[in-house]
């Protein structure tokens, strides 16, 4: 069996037979930046999502939630960036369905088949005017390689669109899987499993059920989205929306060799996206990988993983290259993880910094040049077990206090 | 029954009659600024403490745990700053046991009615030259007026010393309590009760049982330290020491009056110690009074307080003067605690910010006012029962990333 897929960095959602993309100019951001993005299926496609637990999430995540329940297939995604459309009441619930609406009938499809997301400043009514100009120019502008002009619509504070795909081969012919992805801040994996952490739309031309679907799209979230912790928050608009549409004529089956195969190429993709999503961070100017092991349980291991990549004083930390283990052992020891703290070893890449709980006597100089790097790991042995997990995480910096200072969400 | 107490804002721990203190400079700091402080009580004292949960305790805090349950009495507390005595094993605890002794010896006491902490550097071994010269000096520098010399010797990057005390008459005769403080990063009340935040060491001259002070000591910094949240991080050597002469001849017995008159004049002068540390909190620039009221239970307001303290979003927000209630909803909607969304109600002190859920229409320059103000109030109705809890938290500044990049702990 091979497990071999090719990741297309310049992919996108469009990549994928079937499916057609746009970004366009609604009017609602100040900076008169591309705020809608369209995403369109040609045949209705098979779908799954997975959404924010917050419990004030926005007006188009309740929506999306109902239609995931509801809807058999879904023909078109809807985003609009610059207004979250969340603490919006009652009149926010009626204009992101105004929303689906008006790009069901522009493209003249089922209105239930399309999905709805938006993403900015919360608490403001969608102007429906701009909204309305926004999803026609949308809808003229679709095109079968508007993938990249839809990733570019979705930015907030991103510093750059996240847009890639991924193609593996399957019975001798070529399945495609694209995706794009949104979001510089407000990130934590503190939900539930299926949950997303930010805005990520994948689109296939594979033909798989509902169910596996969601079966997959919530284990691969599991091991990228969930691993990835950026400020420690969580918004009220996260999203992730898979579809379908099997215009390949493969099909994937539960259980199949094939399904593995798509599986991991999925889950390549959606890990691909979320470390982007880290390394454009707000302010970030380290990627951290976070290896805990030899824990006791998994969950051990999970609240390990999570103190340290929380830590304040461990991001500032990595932000001054400072190889400040102080700040690591200080971390685990209240993350709740149970070991002893006399066994615990650390390393940062290859050095060790902490032998048996206590310094392990590498010069700071040695250390400090691992933390200079761009991009370094961060190891935990917990001697107390055989339980293991990784996160990503980066540092905080003056930037990104200046950012979330300035930036009014 | 007379509740009133006098806050003295430049007493000390000093201030209570028997009690002698200094500061002297062992050589630990760079800075070579005083890192030696030195509490001695003239006649044996009643004490409690409140330590760290970090599972990397630091040697010294090893050792008070030990001796809170060992010892009937104490009589001094020696505290150095400039490195942390944590993470260093045996010898860790031997230097710690070292500290105690040179200490008892110096002043002609029992070895084991020594307390010990360490605050500073985590995984280096103190130097037991510098720290044998520097209790010497702080041994001949012992003075009835040293207690504001001892708070600035236990400083690391605190700006400024935190040093109060508050008399009360009791039955026509004056009790003082005196405090004093330490701490302004690494600072979160994640603990259970009875913990402490940070370096704290308070004096009475009243007389009152082990029993009784442990009590008191528990409930006060539950009013108090345990309210406080500067980062989110706690330390490995957080340590709180409470010592009760007697020499002042006034009787505090459970259950009387006079101990819920002295519990509210010792749990003032914790608020004001505390309030003074999030004031001095690395890079602060705002005090912000997190209030949530008719939660369904105080579960669910610590819950809501505690994500609106800890929300690197809101922090940030706040610094930047932004009324940007979006991030107090998003921390709220994923705090865990149950409530309706569309019942919400905010202020930002009388001003309505959030009114069922929705934005309640103030312009923002109004509300932007209420946050120009180096102190203002969150006050979350969640109209969801009728518990409380309450929170003091703050902002987090540019400041507060440098200090943290460039501090190297």
């Amino acid at each position: 069996m091979d497990l071999a897929y090719k990741i297309i960095n310049d992919g996108s959602v469009t990549l994928p037979a079937g499916f057609l993309a746009s970004g366009a100019i609604a009017g609602l951001k100040v900076s008169n930046a591309p705020d809608m993005a369209l995403i369109f299926s040609e045949t209705p496609a098979n779908f799954s999502g997975a959404f924010t637990t917050c419990s004030f999430a926005a007006a188009p995540v309740k929506l999306c939630q109902q239609r995931v329940i509801e809807q058999p297939t879904l023909q078109a995604v809807i985003v609009n960036s610059g207004n979250a459309n969340a603490c919006t009441g009652a009149g926010g619930m009626k204009n992101a369905e105004a929303m689906a609406d008006l790009t069901a009938a522009a493209l003249k499809i089922e209105p239930g088949a399309v999905m709805v997301s938006s993403t900015g400043r919360i608490g403001v009514q969608l102007p429906m005017d701009k909204i309305t100009s926004g999803i026609n120019a949308a809808v003229a502008a679709l095109d079968e390689t508007g993938g990249k002009c839809a990733a570019e619509a979705i930015m907030t504070t991103d510093t750059c669109p996240k847009s890639m795909a991924v193609a593996i081969e399957i019975d001798g012919q070529q399945v495609t899987i694209g995706g794009m992805a949104k979001g510089a801040g407000m990130i934590d994996p503190k939900m539930t499993v299926p949950h997303a952490t930010m805005l990520c739309y994948i689109t296939t031309d594979a033909a798989i059920d509902n169910k596996l679907l969601g079966k997959m799209v919530a284990d691969a979230t599991e091991e990228s989205f969930n691993r990835i912790n950026i400020d420690g928050d969580m918004s009220t608009n996260d999203s992730l929306i898979m579809m379908a549409n099997g215009v390949s004529g493969v099909e994937i089956t539960a259980g199949s060799d094939n399904a593995e195969v798509f599986y991991n190429a999925l889950k390549a993709l959606m890990q691909q996206l979320a470390r982007a999503m880290v390394m454009d961070g707000e302010g970030v100017t380290k990627f951290v990988n976070i290896e805990i092991s030899n824990a006791a349980t998994e969950a051990d291991a999970k609240l390990a993983a999570n103190a340290l990549a929380n830590s304040l004083l461990c991001k500032t930390a990595w932000f001054g290259c400072d190889p400040n283990w102080g700040r690591l052992v200080a971390a685990l020891g209240y993350s709740g993880a149970e070991f002893d703290p006399g066994a615990v070893v650390i390393h940062y890449d290859d050095q060790p910094v902490v032998m048996n709980g206590q310094d392990a006597g590498v010069p700071e100089a040695e250390l400090a040049k691992v933390l200079q790097q761009r991009e370094f790991s961060v190891k935990v042995n917990l001697n107390a077990g055989n339980a293991g997990y990784w996160m990503w995480s980066n540092d905080i910096s003056y930037e990104y206090v200046k950012i979330n200072a300035e930036y009014h969400t």
